[in-house]
């Protein structure tokens, strides 16, 4: 018997097929935004488009059902829209230690624009609620966003070098208060954007609610907890 | 000459063909994030998606001209990433007048999971956000996020009908104040997220400093302003 604690090998073959099929479909995403093609070309990657979404539909898992590739036991969620490594949507944001807590440095491209030239300012709450829920479990910690509250100070440009940093400030109980910042990468003592959140884990009752019928790919049931739901916090 | 309030005529075709491929890209998407396909067939689709990426790549504008089918005059931004027709990353979430000031309908899929079964925490403030801008504009008003502010009361189920709704609570001078709420569109009086944003308008020499260089695709200088850089919000 394994302990739910240990990680359980890691498919590498799968991967890295998932890891360039993402790869592969942000470029596409991206191209798709900015190119100039007229309509009848892009009626044709339509096709193509479609051709490998079929591809990819001959066997789908259930929405309860975890990816294979997801081992809550070291916070691998490979789909996860922020820092996911498989998630079209996400940049990936990678997430390591250090700076007092945890911190990412990502450059966001034209699929996430708001205002002309700007990143989206609901992109920089989505991707620090990811990382101050990272920070929380940087420090052992897991809880599910209660409170988000963000200060713009100044927007983010595009296709530039971002640094996102996150700590801790205060433990109680089920609760994590965790502070956070954003700066431009080659000025980052000026921030851009404050951020803060309160992270609270669910009762036990109200996580056998939740997530009672998750279970991960060998049918075993996974709910998220401690160790948790969340992509890995990489090493220093 | 054209006052620049009014809407340029839309290339409907064009539109009709960008419309089609974003709903395709979406469909893989989520098709990615849920397949069991094993590696060999994951290569053979990422080789699909490189080849339909590469034939978008063949013309692309640079990051300061705004899209062909963009019209800052009727809030038209086709690939804005949460309400954008075309943007593979949107739901879309179609925003229209009503309840008061704006309000949408939208069911989020696996690629914007957070906690299993769950919507993202920081999804529903990227979403939150969009619909807070669109109702300062729904009010004649626009500007940028300053602050964000969500309290989660319970999570939101994947592939289940949502409620969002906006409205503008004060207007005092370049400042817009908007609270907004996300429920299940089958129990809209029970609030799920609470919503609360403060948009400010740049003054004139931010806006310059900002957008100085943004055009529209026939190269005439298109900052955003009112009216303004978001996606239109549609008729009641």
């Amino acid at each position: 018997m394994t302990p739910p604690t240990t990680p359980r090998p890691v498919d590498a073959d799968l991967l890295a097929a998932v890891t360039d099929l993402g790869a592969a479909l942000r470029v596409l995403i991206e191209n798709s935004v900015t190119t100039l093609a007229e309509a009848p070309e892009l009626y044709r990657v339509t096709e193509q488009v479609r051709a490998a979404a079929d591809a990819l539909a001959v066997a789908r898992r259930p929405l309860t059902q975890l990816p294979r590739l997801d081992d809550p036991a070291v916070f691998r969620r490979v789909y996860n829209p922020v820092s996911g490594i498989g998630s079209p949507l996400a940049p990936p944001l990678v997430i390591r230690r250090g700076h007092g807590g945890v911190f990412a440095e990502v450059s966001l491209g034209p699929a996430y624009e708001g205002p002309p030239g700007y990143v989206h300012g609901g992109m920089s709450s989505l991707l620090m609620d990811q990382l101050l829920g990272a920070a929380a479990m940087a420090a052992g910690r897991w809880g599910m966003t209660a409170h988000l509250e963000l200060d713009y100070r100044g927007p983010l440009p595009l296709a530039t070098p971002l640094l996102l940093r996150a700590e801790v400030a205060e433990e109680k109980g089920r609760k994590t208060v965790i502070s956070g910042t954003v700066a431009l990468a080659a000025a980052p003592e000026r921030v851009l954007v404050d951020a803060r959140g309160v992270f609270v884990a669910p009762r036990p009752e109200q996580s056998a609610a939740y997530f009672g019928s998750v279970t991960d790919a060998s049918g075993r049931h996974a709910p998220p907890g401690n160790p948790t739901d969340a992509t890995a916090v990489q090493p220093e």
